[in-house]
């Protein structure tokens, strides 16, 4: 059975928190001192979780070139959810579907920030492709703070299929175009939505861009740049927030 | 007089737009290839910019650690703004001030990818403290993907000093609050806004967030996360451009 590393006190800290039981042991590198360090663990033990001290280099050792705190996991595979896991959540929650599907990220950062924040700002999961994207990685990881651990994200096979299951759920996809499509906010979001956020500069692929049902944009006023593809995210996704008001 | 090492295609490529004259040389590394070096290689010789050809290790010991994508350049110390020409620069556009002053942010990216968002969503500048806070490094030039070379980034001595400042110009100032304060879409961005925003985790300081007009809040669903700094910002900045309209 394969393994995954996690590093960093935060989502270890979730780690044990959500699936105590996916951990194998927790490595703590000598030394290693600090109230975040004693809670993470503290909440270790009390789960019966095993935690062990070990030389710093071998910690480190474990997370080649990452910031790694002096604390390392050794966990299950991460468990990947499906589209109609997805669709649940959000039926068990009495909310309009709101998902994240992502075409060509391929940074790990990018889909960790992208994670943190379809868990704060309380959307249903995000779609991954399984080929060609980032996967959640322990870089993915840490970048989310450990909202990986709890969100629902959906590895598919196929993006284009993804987005007509979708439709046939009654889930209206609509793709990030650069100054294409509706203006964000008059995109009506009470509806089930589906976001489509390509990968910086290139945008999505031409053919995930046909099979949406339209393209939303976020007015820009700056000359040149374009949005971080996290940060667009993460707008999109609290205009959709603020139209759909307190959560019930 | 000091030097400072840009690199990355995109950085260097809005350096040689913007600032040619700031430019000591472009370095490419041999065998560097491809269309997006060709054009900002052209772009240099068209504007007398010196640009050589060294073998890669050369290039990457510019930029240890960094992905430099071949390129790099050495170009004069970063030119700080001053909360005056932030101030003018509202002015000269006819709008309202809209400002990013940051306390404690000390990771470059923040500041980078803080610096990018401005410039996109069209805010008129961000603050920085000239201790305890990250300043225009590398690595926030290329996070920022080339808008620290557009955005006017204010150094100040004391940042409660600049909220006096700016309030003393009629900017109101609302600090980011985990959950106190104005809900985001209830603030009045017609009004001139400076936001100061905190450390992830951390937050303002108290006597920075004491000094601030009012608090703001951006409603969060998520059990446990808070949202990244960057990110938090840039939400901030797209409800500003929501209420404002399109510009002039």
């Amino acid at each position: 059975m394969s393994k995954r590393i996690v590093f960093g006190v935060r989502p270890i800290s979730e780690l044990v928190r959500v699936r105590p039981d996916d951990i194998s042991v927790v490595y703590v590198a000598d030394g290693t001192r600090g109230p975040e360090i004693d809670a993470v663990v503290q909440a270790a033990k009390e789960r019966r979780v095993s935690v062990e001290f070990r030389p710093r280099k071998l910690v480190a050792d474990l997370a080649p070139g990452a910031v790694h705190q002096g604390i390392v996991a050794i966990a299950g595979r991460f468990r990947y959810a499906t589209l109609e896991d997805l669709l649940a959540a959000a039926k068990a929650a009495g909310q309009p579907a709101l998902i994240v599907l992502l075409d060509g990220i391929t940074d790990p950062h990018n889909l960790g920030a992208i994670a943190r924040s379809v868990e704060v700002l309380g959307a249903h999961g995000v779609v991954i492709p399984s080929r060609g994207s980032a996967s959640v990685t322990p870089g993915a990881v840490k970048a989310s703070a450990g909202a990986t651990e709890r969100v629902r994200i959906a590895e598919v096979p196929n993006l284009l299929k993804a987005i007509d299951a979708l439709r046939e759920a009654g889930v209206r996809v609509l793709g990030a175009g650069a100054g294409d499509g509706e203006q964000l906010d008059q995109v009506d979001f009470k509806q089930p939505t589906g976001l489509v956020i390509g990968a910086e500069g290139k945008g999505m692929r031409e053919a995930v861009a046909r099979r949406c049902d339209g393209l939303f944009h976020i007015p820009q006023r700056g000359a040149v740049s374009s949005l971080n593809a996290s940060v667009a995210a993460a707008i999109a996704l609290y205009e959709a927030a603020r139209q759909r008001g307190p959560s019930p």
